[in-house]
Formats: C-alpha cells, sequence, structure tokens
C-alpha cells in the first residue's frame, strides 16, 4: 500500500468509528428502548474516545508530515493531507486533561441547565456555565487568535470567521432589517389562524414525504423518522437520515422543519462519496451546510412560485385548505411576528435572536460580561432588537441548549448561512432566466444539479469565503439578502 | 483501579465495541436505506476487527493470568476471569493469516450459495463449500478435540458438546420420534385450512403486541420490528430487540415467530446488567438459549392453556375465528407434516431436519463425505427419515445459509434447545401444582420468575449440563420431550 493509500485507510477507519457513533445517537433519539439510556451513553462514549485515540496518534501525524513533502501527489490528495494536518496541529496544542476537564464540565453544565431551564431559575445553570466560559477562555487563548479570543471559537464552526468580520457583516444589515421590521409592524396585519387548525398527522406526513421526494432528497440513501428535535445524520453520503416531529395543531412546524432537514441532507448526499472520511468528501462549513437547510427551506419551500405547484397538492389532501386562496396561505406562511423563541422565529426577526446571541458571546469572550450578568443583559437586548422582553428565564437566556454543550461561537453561522443562501439563489436565478418557472412547474432537479455542481461535490477543498466568490463573484456580505427581504416582504405586506 | 477492575473495564469496552456492530446490523436488517449496504459492510468490519483486536491484546491474556493467580476474588470473578481466560487460550491457537483465510473463503462462499440457490444449481456452491470445509477440518485441528473432529466445531456453539453425546440423545429420540411420527401419518388428518385465510397485518402485528407484553418481555427495554428473517439481537440486558415478518395469509409465521424470538429476548433481558461484557452477563449456550425461545414457542405457546386465556381475545380480533372452536384453532396449530423445509417443521418432525444435518456434518468433518456428494446423500436421507424427496437442491441441500456462513456444528443445538425446554418446562410443572392453571389464566410471571432465577440469571457461570442436572435432577436426554410429544400429541390426533 503507498503512503496515501495507508492515510486514506486509516481516515477511513476513524470515519467509520464516527459514523457508528452517529448511528448509535440516531438510534437514541429514534427507536432506542427507554431503559437502553445508560449502556447507549457508554457505547457512545467508547466509541467517540476510541475515534479520538486513532486520529491523534503519532503514526498518522507522521504520515500527513511525510505526505506533504511528497511529490506525487494529485491537487485533491493534497489538500486532503493538507487539512487533516491543520485539524491534527490544532487538535495536538490540548493535552488529554484538559479535553477531560472540559468534556467534565459540559456534563455538569448540561444536567445544571436542564434544570435551571425546567425550574426557571437561572441561578442553578450560573456558577457552571461561568466554570465553562472559563474554559472556554482558556481553550481561545491554547488555540490562538489574532485579534480577538472570540475569533478562536468562531473558527472550530467557521474556518477563518472573526469578529472583525462578523461586525462588518451584521452593523451592514441590523440597520436595513430593523428598518424593514419597523414597516412591517406598521402593515396590516397577516391572518395565520387557520394554521392552527387541526391537521391529520398522517397527512402531514405523507405530504411531508411528497414534498421531500419532489426536492430530490433520495430515500433509497436516506430515510425520514420522528424524534423530539430534528435533526440530520450522516453515516455516508449513501445513508443521510433526517427527522423530524408533527404537530397535529401546527401545520408549518413539521413542514418546513422536514424540507429545512432535507436541505441538509441534500447536501449531505451530494458529496463525493469516493472522497469517504476525507476533508474532500466533508461538508465545508457550519455556514454553508445551513445555506442549504435555509435555501430549501425559506428561499424555495416558503416562495410562492414553489406553492404554485403544491398548494393544488396540499388542497387534495387536507379539506381545511380546499377553499382558501393560495394568496392567503403564501402570506400565512410568510407572517413575520417578533417573538421570543429562536427557534420558532419567522425569518427577518430570526436574524436579531442570533444577532443578540453573537453580542453576548462576543463581550463574554472579551471579559466584559460574567455569567451572573447574562439574564438582565439578554432581557434589555430582546427589547432593544425586538421590542419584546421576556417574563422569564426559561423563554429567554435558558431558552437554548448551545451554552450547555459549550457551543460558544456556533450561532453566527445560522445567520450566515441565510446570507448565504440568498447569495447562492441570486446566483442561481441569474443563471436561469426560468428559474421562477421550473418552481412553478415542479422541477427542482435543475437546481439540485447545480447546488450538486458548485457547491455539494466541492466538499471541503476550498474555504467559504473562495466558495462564495467563485460561484456569484462576491465573497459574504447581506446585500443579496437585503434585496431578497425587501422585495418579498414588500409585495406580502403591501409596503 | 485494581486490576479486577482493569480487566471489567477492558471487557466492557470491548463490550461496547461488539453492542455497536450489533446495533450497526440490527439498523441495516431493519431501517437502512437501499444505498447504505456498501459504507455499512465496512463499518461492520472496521469495528469487528477492532474489538477482536482488543480482545487478543497481550495486556488483556497477561492481566487475566496474572488475576488466575490473585487470591482476593469472589467466585463470580474468579470464574470471569476463568472463561475469559479459556476462550483467549483457544483463540489464540489461530495466526491472523488462518481467520483472514476463513474470513474470505466464508464470504466467496455466501455469495456462491446465494447465486447457487437462486438458479437452483448445487454446482455453483460445490467447490466453495469444499474448500470451506478444508479450512473448517484445519480449524478442528487447530483447536484439537479427543476423539473426533466435529467435536471441535460442537465446542464453539455448545461447550463441552460431542459427537459421542449426540449420538446417544439423537439414538435415543430417533426410533421413539419415528413411531409416533407414524402414528400420526396414519391418524385422520387436521384441517388447518382457515390459518391461510386473509388476516389483517396491522391487526396481527398489534396481537403480537398484546402476547409478548403478556409473557412478559419488556418493552423498555427491547422493542419489535419488522425484518426479512426474523432474530433477536441484545446492545446490553437492558436494551434487547426482536424483530419478526408477517404473512397476510399465513397467520401462524408471525405470532410463534415472534413467541420464539420473544423467548430469545426474555433470556437476554434477565441476564445480569452488573456483568455487562463478562461470561456471567452472557448467554450460558446456544442450546440453552434456544431451550427459552422453544419453550415459549411451543411448550408454552402452542398449549392449549395458553390459548384457553388468548383464544378470546383472537376471536375479538379477527372475524374469521369468531365461529371457530378452540380446539379445532388448537389442533390446526399443531399440525404435524413432514415438509421439506427446516424453518417451516411442526415440532415433531422439526428433529429429522436437525439429525440429517448432524449426520451430514459428521461424515463431512470425518471425511467420508465430500462437498460433491451432498446432494444425494441429503435427498436419500430426507426419503429415509421423513419420506420425502426433494426435486431441487433449493428446497433440499441448499436451504440453510449455515453451511456457507462456516457454521458447521451449529444445527444440533437447536434440538438440543428443544429437549430442555422440555425438561425444564416438566420441572416447572413438577414445582408448580398449578402451572396450567397459571397458564390458563394469563399469569406468565411466575414461570419468567422462575426461568430468570434458575437460568437467565446464573449467565455463563456454569455450564449447560450442569444447569440442567441442578434445576432438573438429571443431565439432558430425550425422555422428558417424548413424555411431553407423546402425550401432547396423542391427544391431539387422538392415538
Amino acid at each position: 500500500m503507498n503512503k496515501y493509500d495507508l492515510f486514506k485507510e486509516k481516515m477511513a477507519e476513524i470515519a467509520d468509528l464516527r459514523n457508528a457513533v452517529a448511528v448509535l445517537n440516531w438510534d437514541q433519539e429514534t427507536y432506542m428502548p427507554l431503559k437502553g439510556t445508560g449502556m447507549r451513553a457508554r457505547q457512545i462514549a467508547t466509541l467517540s474516545s476510541l475515534s479520538h485515540e486513532k486520529f491523534t496518534t503519532q503514526e498518522l501525524f507522521d504520515l500527513t508530515a511525510e505526505l506533504l513533502d511528497s511529490a506525487d501527489l494529485s491537487e485533491i490528495q493534497m489538500i486532503n493531507v493538507k487539512k487533516t494536518k491543520q485539524d491534527l496541529d490544532k487538535l495536538r496544542k490540548f493535552d488529554s486533561s484538559f479535553i477531560k476537564q472540559q468534556s467534565l464540565a459540559i456534563s455538569k453544565s448540561f444536567v445544571d441547565w436542564n434544570k435551571a431551564k425546567d425550574e426557571d431559575n437561572f441561578k442553578l445553570f450560573e456558577s457552571s456555565l461561568a466554570e465553562l466560559i472559563a474554559l472556554k477562555k482558556e481553550e481561545a487563548d491554547i488555540s490562538g487568535y489574532q485579534d480577538h479570543p472570540y475569533d478562536a471559537l468562531l473558527d472550530t464552526y467557521e474556518p477563518q470567521m472573526t469578529c472583525a468580520k462578523l461586525d462588518i457583516i451584521f452593523g451592514g444589515l441590523k440597520p436595513e432589517l430593523s428598518q424593514l421590521l419597523n414597516k412591517i409592524a406598521q402593515a396590516p396585519q397577516i391572518d395565520d389562524a387557520f394554521l392552527f387548525d387541526q391537521y391529520d398527522i398522517d397527512r402531514q406526513w405523507q405530504f411531508g414525504l411528497t414534498v421531500l421526494k419532489n426536492l430530490g432528497y433520495d430515500f433509497d440513501a436516506g430515510r425520514q423518522d420522528k424524534s423530539s428535535h430534528p435533526f440530520t445524520t450522516s453515516f455516508s453520503s449513501e445513508d443521510v437520515r433526517i427527522t423530524t416531529r408533527v404537530n397535529e395543531h401546527d401545520f408549518a412546524e413539521m413542514l418546513w422543519s422536514s424540507i429545512h432537514e432535507g436541505g441538509h441532507a441534500i447536501y449531505e448526499q451530494g458529496l463525493p462519496a469516493d472522497q469517504y472520511g476525507l476533508p474532500a468528501g466533508q461538508y465545508l462549513s457550519l455556514s454553508i451546510h445551513e445555506s442549504q437547510s435555509r435555501l430549501y427551506e425559506n428561499n424555495l419551500g416558503r416562495s410562492k412560485a414553489f406553492w404554485e405547484y403544491h398548494f393544488p397538492i396540499l388542497q387534495n389532501n387536507f379539506s381545511q385548505f380546499k377553499s382558501l386562496d393560495i394568496n392567503s396561505f403564501y402570506k400565512a406562511i410568510n407572517t413575520v411576528k417578533p417573538s421570543l423563541i429562536r427557534t420558532n422565529a419567522d425569518e427577518l426577526s430570526y436574524h436579531f435572536h442570533v444577532i443578540i446571541r453573537y453580542e453576548i458571546e462576543r463581550a463574554i469572550m472579551s471579559g466584559e460580561v460574567d455569567a451572573k450578568d447574562l439574564p438582565e443583559l439578554w432581557n434589555s437586548k430582546y427589547d432593544a432588537y425586538l421590542g419584546i422582553k421576556p417574563n422569564s428565564d426559561k423563554v429567554g437566556v435558558l431558552q437554548d441548549i448551545h451554552w450547555s454543550h459549550g457551543s460558544f461561537g456556533y450561532f453566527p453561522t445560522y445567520s450566515l448561512g441565510s446570507l448565504y443562501a440568498a447569495q447562492f439563489m441570486a446566483q442561481y436565478k441569474s443563471d436561469h432566466e426560468n428559474a421562477e418557472e421550473q418552481f412553478r412547474s415542479g422541477d427542482y432537479a435543475l437546481i439540485k444539479k447545480w447546488l450538486n455542481q458548485h457547491i455539494h461535490s466541492k466538499g471541503k477543498t476550498l474555504s467559504s469565503e473562495e466558495l462564495c466568490e467563485e460561484l456569484t463573484g462576491s465573497g459574504l456580505n447581506h446585500s443579496a439578502f437585503m434585496l431578497y427581504a425587501n422585495s418579498k416582504y414588500g409585495e406580502i405586506y403591501n409596503i
């Protein structure tokens, strides 16, 4: 076996372990019986630590170093080795005692957060959150950064992302989005009450499957199941599964979550199978991942053209929609209403949920605020940006799981995903004059093919910024999103 | 950590890997999408080889050796170490090249068998079967044996079982069973045609779940799903799953297969959870495993008393049974009719299917017959023992998957399971005067508790023979089975 093949096989074995963990997790969330929890936790821990062990062996490190000096690698092979070496360099900065300490702190923090949320009492979470924050600062110091400690954390989820860049992007987005939200608030409001009528669960499920099939999610390489929190998971690009939940009294809850996860899954199914376990076979970044889910969920799945095709099918399946006109439906599914819970937000006010968390996390990492300051800071920001104030931490600072998992730096990728999605969709439409006609006629194969070709098939062989530049001619910015938002919501709210 | 705890943790980690493989296999048979096959095969192979690697390290071997010399182990701890050392001693006789060679031969053999069965052409399987037989002879030589090379293979599935013992047991069973079968053949035959009417699939499924619950299968520590071949699998004693298949036009196909797998699962759920990964937490042998499935399937699940409780429930669920009397139903589900396919056989003629395979395997291992002789030998034995002759190898020598998997020595455990089941049930009834009354009134908690206490909770801390002696006062023999068979079928066929 030559050295590259050996490298490839070792990476594939690590992927086998990680994917096995993913199967164990998927099973845990979907079908595992109650009493399975305890032993499953230890099975997942054993396999995770084995894959970590295998990834951080001296042997693999030496192999990547040797391969980097080798002249006879193809361009893709060289990228695979380089990116792996970068990951290893970063990982090897942390000794195992630090990793263990952080993992213990996260376990404790998660328990405390759950309790605090249940009892609606931030104090129960405060001390373990403070401990986790201290560890995150240490992590940033160990990783290293140029300008801001938060940059080191951002980089984990979105390589090369920094506060400086985010300040520009969010700084541009905030006033324009505020202005649009204000106009909407002053316009006559939309009636979406009928979406909370009673909708048969099996019919919702079947309709969701129809939509996913139409969008091109490959059910021979995936499946949809139920879980309490929707997610996408991949065991290889040939087995990418999604989950959703169905609410009999909220038509929107399942469908757009299914489409959202479907977008994630179409990305994973489009990754090159022959690059299994290698950077070229992995998703580029969380923002790019999110761009795919948001593009399908919002730019396509909440568009008029999409429903011109699907609304008649919907009417055939649910008597409630029989006498409804498509415009009322289209407006209802695009209702803008600032609310306290991020995961329920509309696609406009959503960004303020993210910006609030970004500003708080940045201030945490620079030491301007401590754990104890968070509830007040949170509430004042919701008041300032969205004009609403949580009357309890449960629907405020305690609502998201992320901090209890130590995921600081994750939130911004949600908004960046939407901005990328707008840029990509604008480009698709500029490349395809008949794009609207495609969507109206139920043809989603072309856009999937285009995304496959320009985004999915490239894996992690370039940076998000390079991908965006290459595909749209400009880097990440908020203009395409605001163009899309002003045009769509200007029409919907008649402003 | 003391040495025993270290040993225990290492064994638990190996169990984690094996159980993860079991989850991957379960998923493959139940929910995995079509295209998942290729990568799943490599994920299973990687994890299997890792668990083998971890089990055969010098470190674990040395640890067991050291612990054996240690004075401060409890009885159970000493058994765990001893049994593990025995497994390791056996395994370490084989070098990795032999294991690889056998594994490759099995892969090839499996492909050829599938093809041969599809095309009903034994010749396509013959050469790879011959190769596998040669390797099995080598395996027996490496393992070592006292009297017969086949003994080495029997021991793999049923520790301490030998040809000498089987010759006595089957030698006693054959004439008595033949006599009973002959009497039945001469008696008026039973009408079971109504079992092949149309039975709603969902109602069958629901009724199966009801029966499993009544029997005491714990659905908080397990679940039932559909797969093309029914099986039981365990990821710990707190997560033991079964599968079944439903046939709209064969009422018997699902129900007794569910009860059978339920029996296996109740055994696995009853293994001591705190002995996870250790011999004391594992099933004793395949025969004992099969004794539990057969006891539930036949001795209980095909008994009159069991149906006195369940038949009224059945009548409430299926209109076909409304006007049927319980005796006709009871007779129909116990119809004896020699047939060509082992998995469809009634509980009497079943043993000849096993005895035929046993005699053939023994002759193969002693070198009396070769692969090429098998179809003719097979057909002549079916003719001699059951009075029927396959008109094609597909329903003859090619019907079972076992040989293509290299599983020579497995078949006898099926019959031994039935004999043990009869001995255990006879003992239960002798210990509990009101056993019949329990079964008639739907009380299956007591027999489960009794099996838990006397069989399940003991894991692998003693031998099958010791267990049987301890529980019934005598070793494995065919008498209890023949008593049961003569009494039950004498009444059913009025002979």
